[in-house]
């Protein structure tokens, strides 16, 4: 009996689907939109935001594979089949350009880069100490998964007091951790630099919102790079107006791209950039993919394997 | 007999005298241009930069403290009085803050950022990879001491290949280490951000200049967070303008404040600061000074005493 390969169906933007072949060794690929294919040969599926209902007509589908960290995509389909395995992708690379980008974000506000660039614009030369020091700018991780573990391991290194909430206690060395709904003011109280990072659930969504901003220390800065939908952008454009915020800087939006007339492109204490926090690496992906197809295939779980329950 | 306070000169900004009194706990200290005193009677300095031949007239002179890592503002007087030891102000919330300012502007450089900042002001999202990967985009540090493997820590950490340029040959992890003057061309062919981080010696001076830059690969980023004297300023607008390099960023000048009439405040691919990527704290300087006079009082030597014929 000739043994059959597992079929991996790819549900990717098309720069991706070129990559496959090569990659993916003895995995046989079928492009959703390209290729015809019978939908109960289909063992994998990979994606970032398969269509609704799309997954549920699989009928012998093993697994899951999410593009990126966040499996939200899969999850806001109410008909994603339960059972199934749903695999996030977590990679020292993303980690590592995330804390880039966090570190980036956060030095820019901190080390008041956007000044020194306006003295330069105008020839002055006009030296100034920090706002505030180091030792006393305290950054908060809303979420301390493994990007957030990793880059708070960094701003702990650089001198900043840093604290953490999450649905557990977590104990990463130099963190504050608070933990549950009760310690979420207490966590916001000192968060002079919030870093959103949570993934996004019935409960986290809208968690950015105007009781969250009236709970932070006045002149905070926020910065998201989860999802749009954590955070309720009138708020927001409320909180900053008022001078109760000092800034924020936005990589996701809940609506992408985000539209040419929203606001936020044009509010003085606002950074947009275009979801590029963290783009996950086609090489890199790939190689997850055929380890975690080869896990399940030897009757194994992959160890990013989500509890869709909770989304974690 | 009466036991004798150390007597502490302080050749210092005026912001900094205030401060004198209470850090300073069993030392007398004068202020120059403020305090009268007999030459005769000073046992230790703290400057940065002492007018030429002041210390030379101080014939008991103990020791002299520097307010900054690098003592070239004491070694350019050729009346320094030499068997008298000097002392360097070496401090990890020193060593935090050029850190942050050298991540700050290299990822400025390495995420696109200033891009970015065009597309907002544009109202574009364009999403874009990096334009040189992270693994491939070497950071080379000209000087690796406190300050520096502090930093290169970080930037192995974030993903990048690293390597140092040295007199001696170092060992520190995941740093490639090269040494002496016949290896810095080959240091130089695959640093695609170069950050100087040298002291000022007679070795060192204008080491930033047009045969340096043309040893980097293209579009090469050069940071100089030294002095101003390891820079040949014609030799760096030229290969800007060239288009052989692709970005500078100067904390440090020949003259500070650099004139109005300096091209360096207009050119499109310089960013300016003044002086500031790593401000000595007061009250942690304080601290050092009186730490290191009782040291010597007790008939030691501060572990940052400097060998005044190599300047390290």
């Amino acid at each position: 009996m000739p043994q059959t390969k597992p079929k991996l169906l790819m549900i990717v933007p098309v720069k991706w689907a070129g990559l496959a072949g090569s990659a993916l060794g003895s995995v046989e690929v079928v492009v959703e939109g390209k290729d015809a294919y019978d939908p109960a040969e289909i063992d994998y599926v990979l994606s970032f935001r398969p269509p609704p209902g799309l997954l549920a007509r699989l009928p012998n589908l093993k697994a899951a594979f999410s593009l990126g960290a966040g499996v939200d995509g899969f999850l806001c389909d109410p008909t994603y089949p339960m059972p199934v395995p749903l695999v996030r992708f977590v990679d020292r690379t993303l980690s590592a350009e995330m804390a880039q980008y966090l570190l980036l974000q956060a030095l820019i506000h901190h080390r008041m880069q956007r000044f020194f660039d306006q003295c330069q614009a105008e020839g002055q030369w006009r030296q100034r100490v920090l706002e505030r020091r180091t030792e006393e700018t305290h950054v908060g991780f809303l979420g301390l998964g493994e990007i957030g573990s990793f880059t708070a391991g960094h701003f702990v290194e650089l001198g900043f007091p840093v604290r953490s909430w999450t649905r557990q206690r977590k104990a990463v060395p130099g963190v504050t951790s608070f933990a549950g709904a009760e310690e979420l003011t207490p966590f916001l109280s000192r968060c002079d630099i919030l870093i959103c990072l949570l993934s996004l659930t019935r409960q986290t969504t809208g968690i950015l919102n105007a009781k969250t901003f009236a709970a932070l220390p006045q002149g905070a800065l926020v910065i998201n790079v989860a999802r749009g939908g954590h955070l309720i952008e009138t708020d927001l454009i409320a909180a900053l107006d008022s001078g109760h915020l000092a800034g924020a800087v936005l990589d996701v939006f809940e609506h992408e791209p985000l539209a040419q007339d929203n606001p936020l492109w044009r509010h003085a204490k606002v950074t947009v950039t275009p979801h590029v926090a963290a783009i996950s690496q086609p090489a890199v992906v790939l190689a997850y993919v055929r380890d975690g197809i080869a896990a399940f295939e030897r009757g194994e779980q992959p160890a990013t394997v989500v509890d869709v329950n909770t989304a974690y």
